[in-house]
């Protein structure tokens, strides 16, 4: 008999209610909180030839959302990191896009009062995910600049990862409705913020800028910003993190959006504008090539075990 | 042996995967982006006295929040009703809150288009829940307004029933942290909206007001709207759906909450105030019997098959 995917680890492993399985098993109380209210957090940290890139940067992140939500767990760092090291190992994949989830768990029965809940810890890794695929990391992403606002900071704060995603899949929709790939939301001032799973960079007239508020502090953000302190000199780009404006990113000679699903990827097309020559730029390049390189570096990286 | 309840349906019954189990058994997939990015609508409708109530009205809802989140099942509204009908007949509850969920899906492996998904529908019955214990509901809600901001009807469409609770989540932290027992949350403009699964309502210098925009369109409120329409000329109160001020609220000589989690609760105390006497006031009262009276007529009402 032939087994079926659901049943191998082959499309991925998951720690779940104490034990490692495969993907296709792996499921969640449909009564927990963190599904019935969207009351979790979690982040998402890649697997690169074998190794985690910034595991640690991370896992503060992930620890301080859990503290901002007054969530927490009866496992430490060190026990986290070796569930996610099991889960990367059980799958077996060299390149693996992987979750860690703090979610508030159930009520008691009957109660409404989330400080009831068990907190509850969920981990997975599945194949490496890439937010623009390898054609359009070649050519460059077409993005839509969408109508529908993403959530305001005075009502979720943005700096904790959470699953609060129905804006950037509205406008997403409305990105395929307008013949783009992907979109990018704005915020209530009309400030282009960022979009579904990824923050964005704009080459201006000598300055590399990025929204500074409203945003998710993406680590492939934070990642890019180090790029650019290290090149400042040699590119003659300043580092900016400031309001960006949709005319601003419009006339910008580059663009491009990080994520940890793949890094740093360029936009050469916005609502069927060329950005620059309307190819990816060289900024964009010299800062993908060295990502890409700092997956080599040990103090970046540390090897699955 | 003593069975467990998780292993029992007297805890409730759940339809997943094309089956009905016990509530305890009942889970979803990890990777459903129900889960992962929240990109879900629901209702929920209760049993009371073993009928439902309204539940031709919850499922029209239903059914609108789908469209507009361009989700669509392979089984009609009648199986549906179906369903739920099951979900409670296994469950054996007389009086039961029952919610019935649209998730985008799992996307295929790789893909991070929400168009790739299957929508999956998943349905549970478990016992009656209230937003006001017999207590509160006997001497009145304390009620916090708290800071964090009700997400924008820019960026999420209220009328679309979801599970973006984290600013309610908060909000009633807040709520505990100033000595109050639930929270109200505002909008941009300063205005009172909604609150954790509740619209709100206030009696002011002859008017009933409850927010007309950024809230859910509930069906507890309707039913207060339309029993404010019944008893207009009777007390001598228009009806009115317009914006709510805090000040407004704090002024009024009632305040009540409405839920399908409860009905129509009474609050007495606002930021520690008092609102009125105090004490649950002669129009939640008369409201309150009137909504409980609903519940047996036809018109409104049908009985578990």
């Amino acid at each position: 008999m032939v087994r079926e995917p659901s049943d191998s680890f082959a499309a991925g492993a998951a720690y779940i209610g104490g034990s490692i399985v495969p993907i296709g098993q792996a499921a969640i109380p449909i009564l927990d909180l963190g599904f019935l209210h969207s009351d979790a957090t979690y982040d998402v940290v890649h697997v690169w030839n074998g190794r985690f890139f910034r595991l640690d940067d991370h896992l503060d992140r992930f620890e301080r959302g859990m503290t901002k939500l007054r969530m927490s767990l009866p496992i430490d760092r060190e026990r986290i990191r070796e569930l996610l090291h099991d889960c990367v190992r059980a799958s077996g994949l060299d390149n693996a896009y992987v979750e860690l989830i703090c979610t508030r768990g159930m009520a008691a029965p009957g109660s409404r009062d989330p400080r009831d809940c068990v907190n509850q810890f969920y981990a997975f890794a599945v194949p490496f995910a890439w937010v623009a695929n390898a054609e359009q990391r070649e050519r460059g992403l077409s993005l839509h600049v969408s109508s529908v606002q993403r959530i305001a900071q005075e009502s979720v704060d943005p700096t904790v990862k959470n699953y609060h995603w129905l804006d950037l899949v509205q406008g997403l929709y409305d990105a395929f409705d307008h013949g783009a790939e992907t979109a990018l939301l704005s915020d209530a001032a009309g400030n282009v913020v960022e979009g579904p799973g990824f923050n964005v960079f704009a080459v201006i007239a000598g300055a590399l800028v990025t929204p500074k508020v409203g945003v998710l502090q993406g680590i492939t953000r934070r990642t890019a910003l180090e790029i650019g302190a290290e090149f400042e000199s040699d590119l003659g780009l300043r580092v900016e993190e400031r309001a960006l404006s949709y005319e601003e990113l419009l006339g910008a000679s580059e663009v491009f959006v990080t994520s940890t699903a793949g890094g740093i990827m360029p936009v050469t097309l916005v609502d069927g504008r060329a950005i620059g020559a309307g190819i990816p730029g060289p900024v964009t390049q010299k800062f993908t090539a060295r990502y890409w390189k700092m997956h080599e570096d040990i103090r970046y990286s540390e090897a699955i075990r």
